[in-house]
């Protein structure tokens, strides 16, 4: 049978700007899988673990702010793509999950492959819909395209994010032998809000207020690439009388911005006379604690930027969000804000440029392991290409070496370490650029189901960082000095990946000390047949004694007059 | 930090029963880790991959009855274990899931490694619970002995499940260096209820009811096994008017009850004068859809026997739940039937002998491919072991196999492919049987990550019928004719268990025919110092074909008078 109310969904999405779906084989969604698979305008993958096909997606939808559709069959398939829908959410990524489910009758009643789909997200997606009965009336079909068209509009309005749709199927699920599908004319287009100007009483607000403050800090949470912002907080920084802050995630860094400020910032003797009194905020979340920790600690008040909808408060000084896109909000800021260099705003650029200079020359003396192999490897990823970065070392050591010249990617909404290589899949599945992924072992393995898929494509690039174990256990207080320590938190696991290589055809470089990694290094980059694994191998002790001895000479290095 | 409420968690499930706790690594959790990790009562193991911790939780309860305790860390890791958790709530397996999450004010603050935790299983548990502020004060102590008493009351209690407690924890979450954990004295034994006998008004009304039907059929879902129950139904089978229908995983087949039914329910030829007119069902599912289907084109009515609560309907034809124990009701229901031999029992009876006749002649001039293989495999498999089975073919494969001397496992709560190979793990943890998984490689695939942890016992064997597809959508009307059936339904996979095997340790055979395989399992049950795989390659047409050659020879042997 065709299901004329899927034939509708679909031909939406197609309308609507959805090119992706990432499939899982089932039976129960046959009538999903092959209308997406049928339709020209659609490329469909599958992706039998989904775990990995929703990370996949993710990773996909990431990159092209579209939302990605998701099919999978009845029962605990929904269950496995939870992961990334919870990541999808908090980091605002589109998403349309299309469950197929039985029945109600039939649910909770032992008969095979159910569990209780609707609602089954929780808070986690923006909307959960069910279709009606799919019988083909005409007010089942009306119904299915407005659930449909509200469900777009949703996953692509700000802040964008997960959708799910529960699709309840009789059998029988398959057309007749040759019966061809019929894609209806849609001509609904569904059009998501555009940009958010600033409006008058908060410009009023603005204009009132904000010469009070002396001390303004900018600070970038994650956020995509946005050229058009970027140039004007370039100007900002480099022309006016405020404090530009940067993680590596915000892809924001410059050389205008603050960059290195994770270095010191910890340190209480560095950060007098740096406290702001006002943090103007955009984006999501910031990847250094000592930053977060700082902040709070200052009595400064946060306004944060962002289009639509509630704020959160990391930094617990919220008392006002300013509703407007961050590029018209920052035009008005630097019509507004004052010409001088103060004093706070020299302190900074003046520590920030020490501990630029300071690093090279710290690292070169450091031993070889993560730290100091990344400092090899990070200028030599291409210009303006795609980086990944796994959670919970790799991107703290990249936001300590940065700043990077690429589109930084990490999955710091739900901050897992369980989808990173699916994420960076998903990305080198859409882009032509060079992904690289840099992760650790944990992270690494727990997710090699990313690579059990026939679409891997040669633009992908993997720095695995393998200490044989959670080594970010060992290089934070509290569990280091516990003699559950190797046992229970860094837990050693014993893989390297060129098993992992050989089974899915990847090339793979092992290193061990420096001039290898030099050795190993020049060509990575170089275009291939197939994807590449470079296994950095390091010993967990050494790496906390290298991360220990640079972070003591660099304030050592911005102590001194 | 010593928390006092966590020290009584620990304690009162000591004493009460659990003995295994199956950590994953993090720092949130610590005060739990640390806890059990010196609790010397209870065993604890760390697994990485929180998706397979939950499943070899669950395959450890499955096989001991007793909850087992699941710890995590915040974020993401909880929607991990969600999969086992529901495959745990519709099996009825016992699980204590201990997640551990940040203060309330810190939840969706873009401040990490956070998701809405509370209540996040929705209705896949029996009752979710969130542990008071944990500040050492009196009443919060208090109110968490109070929640932890109920917790592990309620999962021990029929219909045993999963039970989750959220914990937020403030920081500092470890223990001074040196200081000890002071485990509180608990006298609190928790009693779940006991076995539930025939009530008087339940008697009366069998011994009313009972006289009215003639053709009797009991049907046994999935249990455990229970040889006292299992000794009355023999005697039922054998000597009193009543037909036993029993799947593989009831784990009540035996050579008196009706183990062949899935050959011949199909068939409507064969199936006259079978129809039941009262079905006394007890267990979960049952794995026959040709038994379910015929069951629901009776006009019997379905009396289901279990001790309390509300009863699932898989037959449609659910009138009465009588709440009673197994082997209450048996015991009664023997004393209560007559002895007379029916036609009904007959015919059934004639059929089931006949198939059990046929079914080896048949096999041996069929081809070799999975079917085949199975055949040879299944009778050197140990006695009284314990046999896994995966979901979707294998566990297919085996019921008309059998029956089996061995304890018969297979995930059918939810009948997923996602937690097979951790399961079987998590059952040889606790075993010093031989545990055989039977699985086919996209199941065994998905779950590679059972074997990612430090703790595999040699008492293992794994055999993947691996035809580098899902295989079943060949065999199941419907997708088979579609154009998408390669790429999207079956979905080829090039993996062989080599690699895998050979990265874990284990030893690895490869069998393409009879011969190889007849030489090949004559040793593979033996005792050996590492689990061991036996991969049988063949191909998804073949076994397609070998499949319908069967069953229609059968059908013919049946219909022969």
């Amino acid at each position: 049978m065709i299901i004329e109310s899927v034939s509708h969904l679909v031909a939406l999405c197609a309308k609507n700007g959805i090119r992706h779906a990432i499939l899982s084989p089932g039976s129960r969604c046959a009538p999903l899988t092959i209308a997406f698979a049928r339709h020209p305008e659609i490329s469909t993958k599958t992706v039998s673990d989904e775990r990995s096909a929703a990370f996949i997606a993710l990773g996909m939808a990431q990159q092209t702010g579209e939302p990605v559709v998701l099919v999978c069959t009845s029962g605990s398939a929904a269950l496995n793509y939870f992961p990334a829908i919870a990541e999808a959410f908090f980091q605002q990524i589109p998403l349309l999950i299309l469950t197929a489910d039985r029945p109600p009758e039939w649910i909770d009643q032992y008969d095979g492959q159910t569990i209780f789909q609707e609602e089954v997200y929780g808070k986690h997606v923006k909307k959960s819909f069910v279709f009606p009965s799919l019988d083909n009336s005409d007010t089942s079909i009306e119904s299915a395209i407005n659930i449909s068209t509200e469900a777009i509009y949703l996953a692509k309005s700000f802040p964008k994010g997960p959708v799910h749709i529960n699709l309840p199927f009789r059998e029988p699920f398959y057309p007749e032998e040759g019966q061809e599908l019929i894609l209806p004319e849609t001509k609904l287009q569904i059009q998501p809000t555009s940009k958010v100007n600033l409006n008058k009483s908060t410009k009023s607000f603005l204009e009132e207020n904000l010469p009070r403050f002396k001390r303004i800090m900018i600070v970038a949470g994650q956020s995509k690439p946005d050229p058009e912002t970027e140039e004007i907080i370039m100007r900002l920084s480099t022309q006016k009388n405020v404090v530009v802050v940067t993680d590596v995630i915000s892809n924001f860094q410059s050389e205008f911005t603050i960059t290195q400020h994770d270095h010191w910032l910890g340190s209480s003797n560095l950060t007098q006379n740096l406290k702001p009194d006002l943090i103007l905020s955009f984006g999501m979340s910031v990847i250094s604690k000592p930053l977060k920790l700082f902040l709070r600690s200052t009595d400064a008040i946060n306004w944060h930027i962002q289009e639509s909808g509630k704020a959160r408060d990391p930094f617990q000084k919220l008392t006002k969000t300013i509703h407007a896109s961050n590029s018209f909000f920052f035009s008005w800021l630097f019509k507004n804000l004052e010409p001088l260099y103060s004093e706070f705003k020299e302190k900074w650029t003046s520590l920030n440029q020490k501990a630029k200079a300071a690093l090279p020359k710290i690292l070169e003396t450091a031993d070889f392991g993560e730290y100091t192999a990344l400092a090899e490897i990070l200028p030599k990823i291409p210009k303006r290409s795609k980086v990944h970065l796994a959670n919970s070392m790799a991107v703290r050591y990249v936001n300590f070496l940065g700043p990077l010249d690429q589109e930084i990617i990490c999955n710091r909404g739900t901050s897992g370490i369980d989808g990173s290589n699916s994420t960076a899949v998903g990305c080198s599945l859409v882009t032509d650029e060079m992904v690289t992924l840099i992760t650790g072992d944990m992270a690494f393995f727990y997710d090699r189901n990313a690579f059990w898929q026939n679409y891997t494509k040669p633009n992908l690039r993997i720095i695995v960082l393998n200490n044989h174990a959670g080594g970010i256990f060992r290089l934070i207080k509290g569990p280091s000095s516990q003699p559950e320590l190797e046992e229970y938190f860094e837990t050693y696991q014993p893989l390297s990946a060129e098993s992992l290589a050989h089974e899915f055809g990847f090339e793979y470089n092992l290193v061990n000390e420096r001039d290898e990694l030099k050795n190993t290094i020049a060509d990575f980059f170089s275009p291939s047949e197939h994807p590449k694994i470079l296994e950095i191998q390091s010993e967990s002790k050494r790496n906390a004694g290298i991360l220990s001895g640079v972070k003591s000479k660099m304030i050592e290095a911005l102590s001194e007059n």
